[in-house]
Order: C-alpha cells, then sequence, then structure tokens
C-alpha cells in the first residue's frame, strides 16, 4: 500500500509501505475509505515535536474490517468500525473506569493515513455501527475517533451542564467540536473565542453565542464583560501553549472548571497562582473509547454533523498538501479519501 | 487588650494593642475564649513568606458576640459564633455560588490571636450556634473555622465518595482532619502518609485504615501496592510543596481526582507530565463559610471530635511558645486560651 510518512520538519511523503499482517490474534485489518490529519500532527511536522527517523503519520480512522485475529470474538469481517487514537484493552482498571488513553496495555495509534490499518484490541479498540453507513456519513464518523472525542471529553472534563455560560479557547477543529459538544450538553451561552471569519461561522452554526476576537488579557476582560465580571462557568482549552491555559484558566469563575485538551507544550503552571484562583483542572488525552457508542448514535441520529470541519477533502496521495494547508491555516481540518 | 504580633522571622510577641472597635455598620466585635495557631502561620514565622513590618497574627476563632454594628441583621449580642479565615459579604456572585474565599468585597482576617476581634461582614461571615456550647465543646468549634473546614474541602475537592479509596500526603492538623472528613464523607480506605507516632495514631483514631511512612518515588509506590497498582481515587494534598504535590497526583489513579489545600510554595506544574496522569486537580482557599453549618451540626451532635487535634494548650500570654512548639513539631496544633 501507499502511505504517508513524516521524514522531518515540513517532509510528509506519501510512499510504499508493507500492508498491515495480523500479528497478535487480538488484532483486526481495517479497510479505511477515509482519514485525515490532526492538529496534533502539525506538532512534528513543525518540528516542535522531534522525530526520531521516518515515522508512519495518522491516528483517526474508520472503516470495513477486512481481518479478524482468532481471539477477536465481538468484531466481525465486513462490519464498519470506528477507534480512537488510542489502542486499549477495554478491560484493565483504568479503562473499566473510563480512562482507555491510560489503559496499562494500551498503545497510542500510528500509520492511519494508510488505505489500511492494523488495530491492536480489536475488540476493545474498535465499536461497530448498527448498520454499513451511507458514504455521507463517514466524514462526520471518522470524526468520532479524535477531534469530536476530544471537543467532548473538553466539556466534559469542563463540567459542562444545561444553562451553563462555557467559554472555548482556540478554533481548530477541536474547539469548534467542543462548541458543538458544549451546545449538546446543554450550555446556555458559549463564547467561542477566534478572530478568523471561517471558524467563527462555523462556531456559530455548532452553537456559538458569542464571538470574542480579542486574546490574552483583553480576552479575558472581554468575556468577563460578557458574563458580569463573573467569568465562565466552563473553559474549554483546545490549544496547549502556557498563553491559552491561562487565558482559559483566568477567564473562569472561581468554583468553575477548566477542560484542557490541547497537547501542552511548555507550559508551566505556578500553583500559587492557581491556587487563588479556585479553578478546577481536567484534561489529557481524551477518553473517546468511552464516548464513542453515544457520539455514534449521535451522527447516526442526525442531530450532531461535526464532519463540517473538513472544509477541504482530496486524495490520500495529496497528503502533503493537506498538512501545508493545515499548517498555513488555509484548512481546519484535511479529510483524505483513499 | 493584649495580642499576638509577628515581628519578623522566630520573632512572635504578645503585647499591647488597641482593643477593636465596629469601624463598618456591618461589623461585630467578637470576645474569644480561644484562639489559636495554624500551619500556614509558620511560614511568616520561619520567614519563608516575607512580612513588612509588624503583623497581628492569627485567623481562626469563635466566641461571643459583644456588639454589632447598626446594619448587622442576623447576629445579635450575647450569640456564640464561629466564622471563616476569610471575611465574606455571602451574597457576592462567587459567595453565592459556594467559594466565598473569592468574594468581591472579601478579605483574609488578621489578629485573631487576641482576645478581641472585629469581624467584617458579620452577616455573611459568622455562623451562630443554636445555643451557647459548653466549655468543652470550643476546641471542635474552633477547628471548623480553618483546619477542619479545609481538611474538608480537601476531601470534597478530591471527590470522596461512599467507598472510595483515599490517601492522604500531610500529617500536619489539617492533613489529620482530611482523614476525619474522608472518613465521614463514606470512604472505604483511607492511607495516611506519616512517620510521626503521635501523629499515626490520631490518624487511626479519625479513621485511617493503612499508614504509609514511605514518602516520595517510595511512597507513590507503596500505595499503588496497597491499590493492586491502580492508584487511590482520591488524594488530599495537605501540604503544599512540590514534592507533596507530585506525591499527590502520582499516588491518584487516572481519572481520580487530587484536592489541594496547602499553601503552594515555590511548585510549578508542568502540565505536559500532568496531561498524561488524567488526574483532576481542585483545590484553593478553603470555602469553609460553605461547610460550617453542616460542621457545626457533626460537632454539636458529638458525631466528630476534630478538637483532637490540639495537642497543646496554653495561655495565649504563652504564644511565643506555641509557635516554637510547632515550628520543631513537637505539637500538631496550639490551643491559646485567653
Amino acid at each position: 500500500m501507499r502511505a504517508a510518512v513524516l521524514y522531518g520538519p515540513s517532509d510528509v511523503r506519501f510512499e510504499e509501505r508493507p500492508d498491515p499482517k495480523i500479528v497478535e490474534p487480538t488484532d483486526a485489518i481495517v479497510r479505511l475509505p477515509a482519514t485525515c490529519i490532526c492538529g496534533s500532527d502539525l506538532w512534528p511536522y513543525r518540528g516542535v515535536a522531534a522525530v526520531a527517523g521516518p515515522v508512519p503519520m495518522g491516528h483517526e480512522y474508520c472503516g470495513y474490517v477486512e481481518e479478524v485475529g482468532r481471539a477477536v470474538t465481538s468484531i466481525k469481517r465486513g462490519q464498519f468500525v470506528i477507534g480512537s487514537f488510542f489502542f486499549s484493552d477495554n478491560t484493565c482498571p483504568h479503562c473499566r473506569y473510563g480512562y482507555q488513553p491510560s489503559c496499562v496495555n494500551g498503545e497510542g495509534v500510528l500509520g492511519a493515513q494508510a488505505p489500511l490499518l492494523r488495530v491492536k484490541f480489536a475488540d476493545g479498540t474498535l465499536v461497530p455501527t448498527p448498520e454499513l453507513p451511507s458514504a455521507e456519513m463517514i466524514p462526520s464518523l471518522l470524526a468520532i475517533s479524535d477531534v469530536l472525542g476530544t471537543g467532548w471529553f473538553a466539556a466534559d472534563a469542563a463540567n459542562v451542564k444545561p444553562g451553563a455560560t462555557v467559554a472555548v479557547v482556540g478554533d481548530g477543529a477541536v474547539g469548534l467540536l467542543g462548541v458543538l459538544s458544549a451546545k449538546e450538553m446543554g450550555a446556555d451561552r458559549i463564547i467561542a473565542m477566534s478572530r478568523h471569519a471561517a471558524r467563527q461561522q462555523l462556531a456559530r452554526e455548532f452553537g456559538a453565542t458569542d464571538i470574542v476576537v480579542e486574546r490574552g488579557d483583553e480576552g479575558v476582560a472581554r468575556i468577563k464583560e460578557l458574563t458580569k465580571g463573573i467569568g465562565a462557568d466552563s473553559v474549554l482549552e483546545c490549544v496547549g501553549t502556557k498563553e491559552s491555559m491561562w487565558q482559559a484558566i483566568r477567564a473562569t469563575r472561581p468554583g468553575g472548571s477548566v477542560g484542557y485538551v490541547g497537547v501542552p507544550h511548555g507550559v508551566a503552571l505556578d500553583v500559587w497562582d492557581l491556587f487563588f484562583t479556585h479553578v478546577r483542572l481536567h484534561g489529557g488525552p481524551a477518553p473517546v473509547r468511552r464516548y464513542m457508542p453515544q457520539l455514534i448514535d449521535l451522527v447516526l441520529s442526525g442531530k450532531i454533523n461535526p464532519g463540517k470541519v473538513f472544509d477541504l477533502t482530496i486524495p490520500l496521495e495529496q497528503v502533503a498538501h493537506g498538512y501545508r494547508a493545515m499548517d498555513e491555516r488555509r484548512a481546519i481540518k484535511t479529510l483524505l479519501q483513499t
């Protein structure tokens, strides 16, 4: 097969790779009709996170089961399945507690920007749809794999409740789907922070009631102004920088919550400062597996349409172009068709 | 009156100070039969927190209302009242949300190591007991003012639930009352970290089921061992150093919670490390006012006896001796009789 491999900063190649095979009896091989590029793929692409030699890229996927290992019992050949960015057995104590990315046997997914993927712990990792979905459902089902699941976790970790006032820091695909998630969880007011017209528009479609274009201190002041000086009940931090983290914390009311899902790069928190904010913090790699059955239902019922975040759809062979478009913020999120 | 004043490191004096007077119509003057020394008083006493000139010390109090300002409506002369370490109006949005130490009009208490105290926002700050308590109830009622309220908040912020496995980092009075609080909230197993015989004994009296004497990495390993490799559901951080904070975070299971109430000194958290732990963080200055009615009931019904943390009782005029005893860890907590 031909698949995406990152060689170094700005150097993504589409090249021949061996077809994946069943290795463990708990594996499955899934044929991916579509895959995509994640905001977190840009960290190594930009050289912010170092890569040691060529790395197969991609960790978001859904598709048709081609083959299963002999120990796989709940997943069948021919089913349409979705998995998250982390292989997990779904039986260890951390999985059963709902934190599958902390699975004691787990492992991060690599190499999903490809037509075929070997999925470990197929019974634990994959969730099948009740029937084969139509082609137009595929982008929204693919979004569940990471970007929707992560936005959903940000909202859940930020304790979004019906009637809540919510702010979302970050207008990438995760932030936008954080808006959608907060709306779905019953938030009354959703303040999206964005200075980018197309993203503001999508935020409004997903349920944002207010747009704040200011950043940093001014952004915080604006949110305070919009909330009668109180701050937001719940703030979703979907960037992962020191500035965005403090912006989120300072925009939150005392006793309110920040859900942080942006992979943190160079973020040190002075706990003295945090202490006096009375803000709750929860975050980390999203336990997408926990939310997957519910999110699949929401997508298939037509209640939510997270696939709208894909504003660029290109063939997988043009993957390098897809990275460039996201790096330059010309695309929110790139869907790659195999 | 004569009262405690800190002049600099290790220099507490008992000296003449003006009697407090009603200044604002919302004030009350309270006569304190007893007051006490807080672990946080040791930070300036040790010179870790700088003081600019002489500071009246003490922020824990309960006693008899001597006088009220003309705007005070719910507090009457002659009542026995308890207040927390923070004056709060209890009407602003942060107070109504249950975070009184973030009161927009609030102010920290100073000068309670004295026979008389001016209490601001008397209606908001003070809670009266249904009737005048007996003398033997006073230590436990005094404990509510900070040390019990703070231990209770640590347990609440750490989401202690019935049946939970809890670990407590810190064997000071707050940590010990964190054990009591976790027990009262229904924890099944309570692991106290202490290498001090008298404190271990009190921890067991308050409900600890296990004692861990190891610290740092070894302490974390021991807690993991006691919890089948999983970690505790809830961990109470009652110290405030970098070591204790990481010890707490690493002893917590993914998806579990750390409640941190030790005033943090020089604690910087790398959010990259925190991210992958999946641990929830909540803490800050305890909203004692929120818990006060419930804690007064628990004390007066005889269900809890937090006053046991006072293992040294001396006259207020010997306050300097009380500081020394706590500084040298010869006393857990010093009660000062006026």
